[in-house]
């Protein structure tokens, strides 16, 4: 009967995680019910069986006093484990829930970095409520991780590394990693220290496997090992640990002790969270302030993101304000010719669109290191060629529509002013990220509406000149 | 006095793997002096001191001949080692250079993933020459790896994992992965088969170290390992890795083989892939045809990019029609009031900017997996209360140049038209991935440039309408 139970269950459970929405309500009934029945032997049964990520996601469906019910009954090392995968905003509801001792016991159980997160989570009150009921070394642990300052090297990095001594044998250092191995985040990757804590030399598990059993550390150890700092950028440690393909990598401080390390699953994260930034910025969401990239979409707030949109769009304004004075410069030339105004969007349209395409390539292949500062010549030039052939292609294609529209002259003022706008658009896009970087400014910046107003503005002055000269307009002004 | 030479060199190497433009020249002189003078030992200890993947990036400054004369001097290991790290476009190069024996043996000493994609980038001669040099096993190992599409976890896998047998006791297991270790990309996962190859699980090297050592490996394993399959996407690959955390995931085929590991080391490549692919789309850069995101951007020819780029140009000129019509329809408003195209370009760049804001910030929720369609209700009410705000905020900034500018009457009707193209534009950037999403089409499709248009198209109708409206222009159609 139960394992009838336990098979339906599998299903809905897969279809919930793969975010099927009837699935998902289908088990929060389930989980519900057992919940309301008390029936702890069910509810710890249906968390056993699920790989921690997964609860953590379960638990996300419910409200955070809800998902403290759901596992309270497992052990405080498998509830840890569930905390781990948790996002930290949700952790952080769940803890205001959990009483002081069952928090504290939680966090003493959770890997080293995680818990320094959550508690960087954590209210002033709650973070001096639950530290007299750590031991110290905890105590400590946790206020140095929490210490460092958001997307560094220090705020990803974990204390709960293997250090070895130099003078050990290799069998002494597997009898000691396999001693320790139930608390470590690895034990692959050993780091070789001195007394005063100065990073020696680093050493695999594979390497001690593979060395005879009586050999020093020291003389099989990576002497010269990658390392970073840890007041490095998280992006760069990131960076450098997918170049060499690291699975973990020694962070040291400024008096070059080991303070911890980054492990690869980290790097994904800071891989996603800065793709993710990248685009937002692509899209002239600002990457100030407090950063909307760590957590759920879902759970931004609304203001956030106003203050996150608002600031752009207003200096958007002051970029577009040109292109009226534009209009109002060649106004003239439009009250003699009122039929130049059909073509307007779509000619600066082209312009910002080429823009947009040759700055997003640009942006993009800075932030994956393809292309550096001193490539810009070089692109430009592939740039330069490339946008003459598409402005020809479009020039083509919109002197039909003018010839038909509004007879061959205005066609010919179309036609040559497509090709220019489409020029002009692509090199602002391709030069733009480049200025930006030599300023020392972020590239991305460059950013598909800032890239499409000056666009506009430009293919508004282009094109009115265009007109105005090639149809013999006489200007007032 | 080598030592000083190689102090000044590694300052020099360190700029120019950073980018610096005239170390890299420095560089390129002094290799192409040890060329010159043949300097074989000079050269075998420069690229002996570096990671091959550093090797890597130094023979990049170069031409492939010169690349290949370089490293020519080093063991075959060291070679393949450096192969590993190389391009694939690049690496390709060099293997038309190299003789079909030498090719034949990096091939054969390169990992087993590294070289099945370098054996798909070479020419249908090439790769028939250097098949009879292989021995018969790498011969058939390539040429199935080979076979998988691209961005499929087949196409991604490597075949060099640790098997073990399920009757096999931890110590053995140890023993056998010891004696391994040199020829396989982890020994830290293994993968239990049985005589058909057909997964049973999957234990870890911390689980057979702490173990007892007596204890078969059948007993410690993981019986229901998470696993891919060959044809699986690349992407849900990556993201089932990094949910879990794992190092490394088990593949299996139609027939539930085991035919390949996936390693934490490609995960990075791939979520570093499929986010520059989001972002080039959401630059309305097509992702159809020949991929540009695999090879370096530098490396990328005009042509292909030209076809990126054209289709999108071309078909967005329809969408840019409709404005161009729609201002055609509002002709005597505009000749009634031509000082309201003054605040055209504004008002219809505004309400793009806010959309290409709420597209950018839809398609990356969605991509990373943080928004689900079932989400659509709820995240499009949270928009209409943030574009409400942003629209209100930007009207007041309009209206002050809008009563400046062309007096109260057309303020009031460029206010207006700023709260409603804003909300407009949000609305669609906000709905159209999802809407795309809906008919299985791509979310990135509503990229900027798109958003953008549709923008501008119903800015100009929304625009002119209440300004015909509002000021009692007579409309002669």
């Amino acid at each position: 009967m139960t394992d009838k139970i336990l098979l339906e269950e599998q299903d809905i459970l897969n279809a919930a995680l793969a975010g099927d929405y009837s699935s998902s309500k289908s088990l929060i009934t389930k989980l519900d019910h057992y919940l309301l029945s008390d029936d702890r032997e069910l509810l710890r049964e249906f968390f056993m069986r699920l790989h921690p990520a997964d609860s953590a996601q379960v638990l996300e469906l419910f409200t955070a006093e809800k998902a403290c019910a759901l596992i309270k009954f497992l052990d405080i090392e498998d509830q840890a484990r569930i905390f781990n995968y948790l996002p930290a905003n949700f952790e952080a509801q769940m803890a205001q829930i959990l009483g002081r001792k069952e928090l504290a016991k939680i966090v003493s159980a959770m890997s080293h970095d995680e818990r320094a997160d959550l508690f960087n989570r954590l209210s002033p009150d709650q973070q001096e409520e639950i530290l007299p009921a750590l031991a110290q070394a905890e105590r400590e642990d946790i206020r140095k991780l929490a210490s460092y300052p958001e997307d560094t090297a220090g705020s990803v990095m974990t204390s709960d590394y293997c250090a070895l001594q130099p003078d050990i044998t290799a069998r002494e250092a597997i009898d000691k990693l396999r001693r320790e191995a139930p608390d470590k985040e690895t034990i692959y990757q050993s780091f070789v220290i001195d007394s005063q804590r100065k990073l020696l030399g680093v050493v695999s598990l594979r390497e001690l496997l593979v060395a005879s059993p009586g050999v020093k550390v020291k003389d099989i150890m990576n002497t010269q090992p990658i390392f970073g700092r840890a007041e490095d950028e998280s992006e760069d440690i990131a960076d450098i640990m997918a170049k060499y393909d690291l699975m973990a990598l020694p962070i040291i401080n400024g008096n070059d002790k080991l303070v911890g390390i980054v492990t690869f699953d980290d790097v994904h994260d800071i891989i996603e969270e800065e793709a993710t930034e990248d685009f937002h910025k692509m899209g002239s969401i600002s990457g100030h302030g407090e950063s909307i990239t760590g957590i759920n979409f879902l759970q931004v707030s609304p203001w956030l993101l106003i203050q996150k949109r608002l600031p752009w769009l207003l200096a958007l304004v002051f970029v577009n304000l040109l292109s009226g004075a534009g209009i109002a410069f060649f106004e003239d030339t439009i009250q003699a010719v009122v039929a130049l105004v059909f073509f307007l969007p779509l000619l600066i349209a082209s312009g910002g669109n080429a823009g947009a395409q040759s700055a997003t390539l640009m942006v993009r292949a800075i932030a994956t290191g393809d292309v550096q500062t001193k490539d810009w010549v070089r692109l430009l030039g592939r740039e330069v060629g490339i946008a003459m052939f598409l402005g020809v292609g479009m020039a083509l294609a919109v002197s039909f529509i003018g010839v038909f529209r509004a007879g061959p002259e205005v066609a010919v003022v179309v036609a040559l002013t497509m090709m220019a706008v489409v020029l002009f658009g692509s090199l602002v896009g391709c030069l733009l990220p480049f200025l930006l970087t030599k300023f020392n400014l972020d590239p991305a910046t460059a950013s598909a509406p800032l890239i499409t107003s000056i666009a506009d503005v430009g293919g508004i002055l282009i094109y009115f000149s265009i007109a105005t000269w090639l149809l013999g307009i006489h200007s007032s002004m």
